[in-house]
């Protein structure tokens, strides 16, 4: 029989194995007003720190207060929680939005409300962990097909055999920084009568309106977007963007939605002042996909779809080693090593950035240029 | 095969169902401004629009942004949340405290974290949505007992078999407002080597620093804690509050956690302010309880253990009908009908909140006095 000490000498056997592999993962907070230059971070627009964003924030916190203080359903929707799915809607292109406490909830609740024991769900191999665990919540037999391939998609779609089917894809992927071939997918799904889901978490901003909207398949009825407001909107929160019918469906129906506490007003305040910036800057996303152009070229990597830009290494050392030496110099960046690198290769993980200043900007390419070619002879 | 008219026609026909068993909801924007009393939210201390709640979402967005820009795991780890950790684990009187963007999140981390296939859940049948959610995706065995039963739960634990064992209870019961026994069911996982899982949403601040630290529980090995930043303070967010080990442990395996960008700024700010008010004023707590003591004695109801005050009414149709006489007299109370109440009773469901003036209190209870006395003679 497991004994209290029976779960302490567990969670010490967990720690050793993960100190004994290199694994252990420690948070390091990081200042208000710290230094480095992040690209390691999601706020690809630089939005975060935008002062219209913070003004956002300030101002929704001043009338709404610090919290929504209820479910959604109850008392818990405020007129800038629909304020912000208007502009989410308008701006994607997208008939409504539903706006949950984060993106993940987002991605659990359009998988759960959709898809019970009965359905068959069809994912890429790369999908994000907050949709994976949608798919187990939801109980649905699920099918994972090879990374972006067509084909095993429609495939697995021949053999739905009637039941009710959901493709996840996203528009823009995490980690690798490719994007998906949702023509492609969005045609297989029409043909085979399955729905599309699509999240545009790394695509939202990046690509302004989205890859969706970009590629003319937002507002398709069986093409559904979700989102985050946390990456280029420089928020907290995430949505579900699609047609009215699956709006109150969710609204009636998803657990996460439901039972949640709705999103907290300066999180609202600041994603829609996010979104007037996008709307009164249609260039802004250029920039950092310039800079993430430019930054591949000087790297000698394939420029990626999104901010993302992966830099293979030849070992978790080796890439550990190169996101210190990058450190020390006043950058940060991101460092993926197995288990959570989907084909298993070791990597940095760059974000480009609208954010930081030209100045620092070209610093920080210099100090990246300079370690790869150290590091990646 | 479904076809996208196949999907558009199943929501239809969903919506269809529910609009004839007359179970639609619909969400209802509040205004910044809306004069009604709010009883129906769980803002149990009236702290989301206390200045300093407000001032302190403020300064943490002009500190920090809008947004945690990352997974607290790359760079999304902000002093704020470090504070903000401390500060709960050393008001709940706790070793370590992990902040999460929801207290949906919490949930799903402790129980994922700790349990798969291979470990044994016992669970009270009246716990949330979120506790329910996390142990179908952890995949483990699951033993629902009936509710507040500690026999059962022994019974439960008797059948363990020697496979890591949780039990799951909130501190006081979000519909009936009632307190689990959570005295005996520490005996019992003690006993059994089981964890206890406490889930204090209703519990903390409405209580001060929780049941389980009123009843000598907080800091045991075999007692653990989660709770959410988004009812007594205010805010938004959530948190699990135990050993290092277990902290650790989470920071680590946590999916929801893990990948999830960190909690916004605005809202650790806003619920350190709240947890600052609550340690410079003890009594705080007090004015709630004694609120909704007075309510019950005045509606002859029972006095409930925490905060939410259940009054069962005759059917679907009344509980309706005194909702909406109430809310005409400008007081919100929340409503419970089937199929989201645990014992199929409908009932008004009033939160007694230290928020409201006295004035508006007094004034809220005389509405209430009168409309229950009218519709449940
Ligand atoms: C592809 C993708 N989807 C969803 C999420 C979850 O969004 P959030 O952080 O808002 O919960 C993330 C990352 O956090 C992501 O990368
Ligand atoms: C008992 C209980 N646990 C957890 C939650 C989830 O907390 P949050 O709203 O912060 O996600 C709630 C309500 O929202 C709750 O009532």
């Amino acid at each position: 029989m497991t004994t209290p000490s029976g779960w302490d000498a567990w969670l010490a056997a967990e720690a050793a194995a993960r100190d004994e592999a290199g694994l252990t993962r420690r948070l390091v907070p990081r200042k208000a007003d710290d230094p480095t230059i992040d690209l390691a971070g999601n706020d690809y627009l630089g939005l975060s720190r935008h002062p219209d964003v913070v003004a956002g924030a300030v101002a929704a916190a001043r009338a709404f207060g610090g919290g929504a203080g209820a479910s959604r359903l109850v008392t818990g929707t405020l007129t800038i929680h629909a304020e912000l799915e208007r502009a989410l809607a308008d701006y994607t292109g997208q008939p409504e939005a539903l706006v949950f406490s984060t993106g993940y909830h987002a991605n659990l609740s359009i998988v759960t409300a959709l898809a019970d024991r009965t359905a068959y769900v069809v994912s890429d191999a790369h999908v994000h962990a907050s949709l994976v665990d949608a798919v187990r919540l939801s109980r649905a037999a699920l099918e994972i097909v090879p990374h972006s391939d067509v084909t095993a998609v429609r495939e697995a779609l021949a053999r739905a055999d009637g039941r009710p089917t959901l493709v996840l894809a996203e528009s823009v992927y995490s980690v690798l920084g490719d994007e998906a071939p949702l023509v492609e997918l969005a045609a297989a799904c029409e043909e085979y009568g399955a729905l599309l889901v699509v999240d545009e978490a790394h695509g939202l901003g990046v690509h302004g309106p989205g890859v969706v909207h970009r590629l003319g398949l937002a507002g398709l009825p069986h093409v559904v977007v979700t989102a985050t407001l946390s990456k280029s909107l420089g928020s907290q929160g995430g949505a579900v963007l699609g047609s009215p019918a699956l709006v109150e469906h969710l609204v009636n129906r998803a657990r996460p939605f439901i039972f949640d506490t709705g999103l907290a007003p300066a999180a609202a305040g600041a994603a829609l002042a996010a979104l007037e910036l996008l709307r009164g800057d249609p260039a802004l996303p250029g920039v950092v996909r310039r800079r993430v152009t430019d930054l591949a070229a000087a790297l000698g990597v394939e420029p990626p779809a999104g901010a993302v830009l992966s830099v293979p290494m030849a070992s978790p050392q080796v890439a550990l080693a190169a996101q210190g030496a990058v450190l020390e110099q006043g950058v940060r960046v991101g460092c993926f090593r197995p288990p959570s690198v989907p084909d298993g290769v070791s990597r940095l993980r760059i974000t480009s950035s609208a954010g930081p200043s030209d100045e620092d900007w070209a610093r920080a390419v210099e100090v990246l240029v300079a370690v790869v070619k150290e590091f990646r002879p």
